[in-house]
């Protein structure tokens, strides 16, 4: 599996991992090992970014992972792009994962806040990859504001539904030339696969990996998934047939 | 990922692959080793068994895969049990993956013929593998019979439509100790780890590589995916919430 | 909508009641009436058949609906078809709905007791309607064996699941030229109006309507939704389109 | 079934049908009737409103039917906005379906330039019912701007493909306290019934009527078919099981 390109940088590794959700770091640490992931999303509120000796940079630096932090949490525009800002300083990246949350119940994003919220930041020379819901409108709309990518949500944060429509994420994938990561819903390594199955260039996840019973061998399992719905996405799948198609054809078969 | 028992060989392997379909033998030749399979099916009819150098015996010498005969094409359990036995001479083992279809259009198994036919060769010292419907009473009958594994289909053959009906498979996985293989029906790589995720102990799959545009990238695809999906069924997933769940609690976060 | 024709009589409704599960005769005569039902099972064992003045067959008397007695709880074609001879005896009705459950989880038909307990009930004499799975295959035997129809699972009795697998039914329906009836697992209205657009004759529910909360109600529920699914199924649906077709032509639009 | 209210009109059918489509205009005459609409959606594009004589005017006055013009075709929120005066003018109504569409492949909205075009036409003292897609956020924003309606497309306009998210659907409906009315993609009868399952107050269609291939007669299914899926909304469904439950007790039953 060839990387992909996001945002000017070439990652080998189709997985994107979230570090919320870990029971402590060292779970999280072999987590990220295990995923083979080399973009990892990190909340600024998290992490005590003065103290060099932090728990989760340190983990970071060990595993060598890029840092994609977001906005997570942030309801406006406003609050949003003030975040991204104290982001930038604290990690000294400008790569921002984007979220503008419209709702605590389904943390689904609020596109007429996203959509002023990504102009903001392309203009202030962020490299911006927002967290969106399924609509194939809204996504051209992200991306024709500038976006490195589109991030649409298969189903609700943590709720482990996977792909609630997959009809829009093939629209979604239509509409857009930048990358499309699936971000969010994944439940299971099959999620995964289907995402990348239908056109994704990438898949992001957190609680999958970090609240399974072993955060370990999911990690491994969705690294093989992704792979997995990669190749499949590329090796020309058979149709769907209404009826059957014998793999074994009739000739030469001895008499009985 | 350990491997699985059935018939009291142990293989590394949980997939496996039929050899019908494939353009020409080397194509074949490439997408086993791809597979990373330790298990074939191959009808007798297909191959010239008196001649030793016959190209897929050759292929399946190379690779060092072990060898199921199946039945395919028989109507009744009385042909199935004629066609086994040609083939235990022919080829020189007891293991025979039992098909009695029941029709020409979805090449569904028939029920009321396999069980005879089964309890016939597991009496004539058989190591029988049935191909049979996703019925969890049928598969009963055949395990009760003394069969070494079920193979339930997911939809017809070749029809690449994946699993139809993914509670039957559940139930039937509920319903037997032995091992269950699914068996037809799967299209792309997230079928497969579908398969695995409902309990599911091997995939046996020929069309979905062998017609596919690319054989040999759909042929790893496969073993990334039964791999992914055995892992991911023995990592104890995630609950499925109505509700989203944030994977960031909001202590800690910056005031904006 | 046009009646249907089974074991030579014809029935003005499509939809038959089962009489298990009810609170009391009462709400089921309501539910009879509301679902506009002209055929109801009912099983030996629930009522006194030599009691003349039995609640159960005084309601169907005032109801004026047909008893289509069935071998519910059977395990065995032995015993299925002892009891469809003391139903004949008992109601004086020669119609039986088989069943040989297989399994006291799911409840599901075991295929290899049903035929050879259809033939046998063919053959002394009975108008047969065997409640099988979503087997075509199985189906045709049942067929064969000369049963007035066929009677496949959605999925599992009381379930509410709907139906599992509406390619099996599909090919069912094209296995078979007797009627089908849609029989167990139907939960609500959009269930059974889905039986018939996917080609079912009729409609056979019990707990569907006896253990709802208001039974009356969904009992209209279920009259109206068969009739909206035959009529659907019969005014030739719109195609499925990937893409949008806009209703609204764009000509003649005014200039804005 | 008891009627719906919505911007302060009851209306005792909660289908609203389409005018876009039929082969003629009195095939779309029996349609109507058929159907048992009371609101009825026009394109102010499609009708001379100048001249009275306009055959879907005739229409519409000799059916009763109230009448709903929308903004069909408009890309931007000024357009609708400018085209929903026009229309006010034209027919004598503030009523008015805000559709401004994002591409012309989906003919999904444009959620961003709705939200304007909403509050802008809710200043102007029109009664807005727009055409929204299956996101919560947004359907809130739109209720929150005084829409006396939500209305989410199931799945593209025109396409038949259902409701693809049902699960969207459901998170919208308590998403918001007005009527949900669900727009766009039903394709057959088990569709509509479907929605009002998930908890709709009404349905909105067009092709799927209009063309079909007898119109009337899926007039009809829909109409009963709406009724259908209310009553088993409101029914009290059983719940979901995964194995079994009789629905025939086993007390009782004679020996056999």
């Amino acid at each position: 599996m060839d990387g992909f390109v996001v945002g000017g940088e070439r990652f080998g590794s189709r997985l994107i991992l979230g570090t919320g959700g870990a029971a402590n770091l060292d779970v999280l640490e072999r987590a990220i090992k295990a995923s083979g992931t080399e973009l990892v999303t990190v909340a600024l509120r998290r992490i005590n970014a003065q103290k060099a000796s932090d728990g989760l940079l340190d983990v970071v630096a060990r595993t060598g992972v890029r840092l994609l932090p977001n906005t997570a949490g942030c309801r406006t525009a406003v609050e949003a792009v003030k975040l991204a800002h104290l982001a930038r300083e604290a990690f000294g990246t400008a790569w921002i994962k984007l979220e503008v949350i419209g709702d605590e119940r389904t943390l689904l994003p609020d596109g007429v806040e996203l959509v002023p919220a990504a102009e903001r930041l392309v203009a202030d020379g962020f490299t911006v990859l927002p967290y969106t819901n399924d609509d194939p409108i809204l996504a051209r709309r992200l991306a024709d504001a500038g976006c490195a990518a589109v991030m649409p949500a298969g189903s609700p944060i943590g709720s482990g539904l996977g792909i609630g429509n997959p009809h829009h994420i093939r629209l979604l994938r239509q509409a857009v030339s930048v990358p499309v990561i699936l971000d969010a819903g994944v439940g299971t390594a099959s999620d995964a696969a289907l995402a990348m199955e239908l056109g994704c260039d990438a898949v992001l996840l957190a609680s999958a990996v970090t609240r399974a019973e072993d955060p370990e061998r999911m990690a491994t399992a969705m690294r093989l998934a992704v792979e997995a719905g990669y190749l499949a996405a590329h090796a020309g799948r058979i149709p769907r047939r209404f009826h059957a198609l014998a793999s074994t054809p009739d000739e030469g078969r001895p008499d009985l």
